[in-house]
């Protein structure tokens, strides 16, 4: 099994976080997006989407979707359990980490892609007017989530689980998209702390 | 249990051919997204995002996100299993379970939102450069599943799976969208056929 890898963009993060914290190794094939290896030949046949990362089965079996890959993961070493320990708990990661994927992550990533000037060439057309559209759907997001981590510590309750991991990610991501955590949303700068603390981060 | 239910609009309409393929019924609770009884203090309660449909619980546990709702019914009915059968079936029905949604409803229901004269009241602000970037991802997607579907009878191989519920809704939704499968598409012509011939697409 290897894992096909992009460094620092959040999706492969996500995967890599979520190994560390599982605390399995899988080797790296590194694709360098900024080469243009995605779109390679031999890339393309394993991902037709051309996007990373992706898992490799010993058997050929190409896995790509960074939370399918998590979920594999979760399947092959189930402790400790980052999609919950039973129906009740799971579907609450489900909805959070779908949540946060759809109105945190890919509102940041929106704002990124359309309107930071080093995104021109690689994200075509860049729509200004969409970026902007987003800045809201960020703020949205948060004001709602920080209500929400006012009397828990993790998104899914007491327990870390894959949505932390795209919590984590996603505020990460706020800088390069030139956002920041509003000043007074302090439930999420403390998680946001905490997320940040924890050795899987450094992945 | 009962489930917050609105008619017509994809996400709602996924889990009810979900709970069709299942032959599992619940209690449904009308929500008119026309009237606007997503945005009631109430509603809001249960679901902060205000979006349609939600889950709740005897214990009053509210899940929203379509597939986090079908995931939880998945636990209480396993038989048949919409969510494949093994960790690697698992893995890549996740996997395409996602890129129907990010790569063709998303797409589409982008197209239909910033573009569609009668959304103008709905999505503020409507940006049309954003609806025609969404046209060429839509029709690349549908290119790509249509070599995919080459070879077998469902997109995650030989059985149907909720990635093909996730299809169906979509493929469904090019209409009001004012979109069409391109006629040279034969695979996914034919996969749109047998979906829309399973009973439960009335749903």
């Amino acid at each position: 099994m290897k894992l096909h890898d992009s460094g620092r963009a959040p999706n492969p993060r996500r995967v890599r976080i979520f190994l560390a914290e599982k605390g399995v190794t899988i080797p790296l094939v590194p694709v360098d997006i900024g080469r243009g290896d995605h779109k390679s030949p031999a890339f393309t046949a394993l991902n037709p989407f051309q996007r990373s990362p992706v898992l490799e089965l010993d058997d050929g079996t190409a896995i790509a979707e960074s939370v399918a890959i998590c979920r594999y993961v979760e399947e092959l070493h189930p402790a400790p359990a980052l999609f919950g320990t039973d129906a009740r708990e799971r579907a609450i990661v489900e909805m959070w980490q779908r949540r946060l994927e759809f109105g945190l992550l890919a509102a940041i990533a929106a704002v990124f892609r359309h309107l930071h000037p080093a995104m021109a060439e690689w994200e075509v057309p860049q729509v200004a007017a969409w970026g902007e559209a987003n800045r809201p759907k960020v703020e949205e997001t948060l004001r709602i989530l920080d209500a929400h981590l006012a009397d828990k510590p993790f998104v899914a309750g007491e327990r870390f689980s894959i949505a932390d991991i795209t919590g984590l990610v996603a505020l990460d991501f706020l800088k390069p998209a030139r956002l920041a955590i509003p000043a007074d949303l302090a439930h999420v700068r403390r998680w946001h702390e905490t997320l940040r603390a924890r050795p899987s981060a450094e992945a």
